[in-house]
């Protein structure tokens, strides 16, 4: 294609806390909040709560997670030695509501295309979904607030670019979220390998959310029972799944092969 | 699917060299190499040449690279302190002859379904390719022995196991490789975006190739050349290029999706 023309990271990058972007200290993560900034998720040195007060009244007004840990965990993520107790982990990218992703579906006269990322944990492979996201033609990204990889640069780095053009949804309750969908008529397909339907026997063309499943678990119990259908990519050597941004891809070329060439 | 069952690497492992089977000293180079271990590399200090005689001349024979570079290097690389000036890279796995990709067909009684990585630099994505390959039921997978990634440990990991499935060839040289597949009948697609044949037009039932380019550069020019077709994934996004591994996924599972479902 060239297959990536966008710089990418070495793997020696520093990982996901290492890469952010980090505000130091009361006055820096204060203006940042009130400007409305996307943050990933706020580090509070314990001891330091009772100084911190109004930080973590707009923290919590703002649904960012608050990590209350060791002064020594903030010693460890500083680059100026000046965190005063607080740490602030900015997003690289603004996160979007689930109402945008369904609008740039509408505006396009498409039914929607979303993929639902259940605990992607790896940025790397989280920034690899959003590029084939885009690339696909999808219309969005939906991703869980705790426990799996947010827009930070190593994930901005891995879409290539894609960050710019598609957005991402970072739903503070996932199962919620895809009951929300369900509501306004998506169909929820989750992945996995023992799928009741064939990804080539699916109906895509309906409004549509691929939902792929962790690195290491693959799809929660809770977020499974939740998807009107689980798909399987038939398998054909001896080895029982594919990389998860792997699988996303397959998954979304083959939607839109089906919305496309019918 | 599980999508990943296996277990995944943290990014923050140590890469390539760092995590290889190394081994050190004359005595555990030579044993290895008399014994006809898959070897990836030999790192000679500058000095050392005249002691090594005998090593030199057997990696010449097996045709593995050698690097002659500062002691230094050597003393960052070992982790005994006792190298002697020569450590060797052990593979984590044996690599295939070009004759066993093509006889796994045969055996199968299938058209062969290769692919060939032009310069996949980070294990990770060849790990993945590997893996993509295997589960897709292609018959092996194609690397050149320099300037790209080998089977090492963090490969072998990230193929979750394919390794152990899947032959993996490394050609001296690539392009003599390639003429060789097309003198045995097997038809070449180089992926690029400006392709002259989209995927869903390729015939993929005859013995196919899929030419794979680096995450950097795409098909080096010379490869390129070689290609008897270039195909091309018809993107909808506003990126022009997918994640190399994404895109040998999606190439992969068309082909086989062509040849199981006409």
């Amino acid at each position: 294609m060239p297959l990536e023309k966008k710089n990418r990271p070495s793997r020696r990058d520093p990982g996901d806390e290492g890469d952010a972007l980090l505000l130091e200290g009361r006055n820096a993560v204060l203006e940042h909040l009130r400007a409305g900034g996307a943050t990933d998720k706020l580090f509070v040195a314990e001891g330091a709560e009772g100084r911190l007060g109004d930080v973590l009244a707009l923290a919590k007004r703002q649904g960012v997670p608050v990590a209350v840990c060791d002064r020594r965990k903030l010693d460890g993520l500083s680059r100026t030695g000046n965190h005063q107790g607080v740490i602030a982990q900015a997003a690289a990218h603004a996160y979007a509501t689930l109402d945008a992703l369904l609008e740039a579906a509408r505006s396009r006269g498409e039914p929607p295309l979303l993929v639902v990322c259940d605990g992607i944990e790896d940025p790397h492979n989280l920034g690899a979904i959003i590029r084939s996201a885009e690339t696909a033609g999808a219309h969005g990204v939906v991703i869980p607030k705790r426990r799996a990889a947010g827009l930070t640069a190593v994930t901005a780095r891995a879409s290539a670019g894609a960050l710019e053009h598609i957005g991402v949804h970072k739903a503070t309750n996932l199962a919620s979220a895809i009951d929300e969908l369900k509501a306004k008529g998506v169909w929820v397909y989750g992945a996995e390998a023992d799928g009741d339907v064939s990804l080539y026997d699916a109906d895509f063309a309906a409004p549509t959310a691929l939902v792929i499943g962790s690195e290491g678990a693959g799809l929660s119990r809770l977020i499974r029972g939740k998807c009107d259908f689980i798909v399987s990519i038939p398998l054909r050597g001896k080895v029982n799944s594919l990389n998860a941004s792997n699988a996303a891809a397959v998954l979304l070329f083959e939607a839109v092969r089906r919305r496309t060439r019918p």
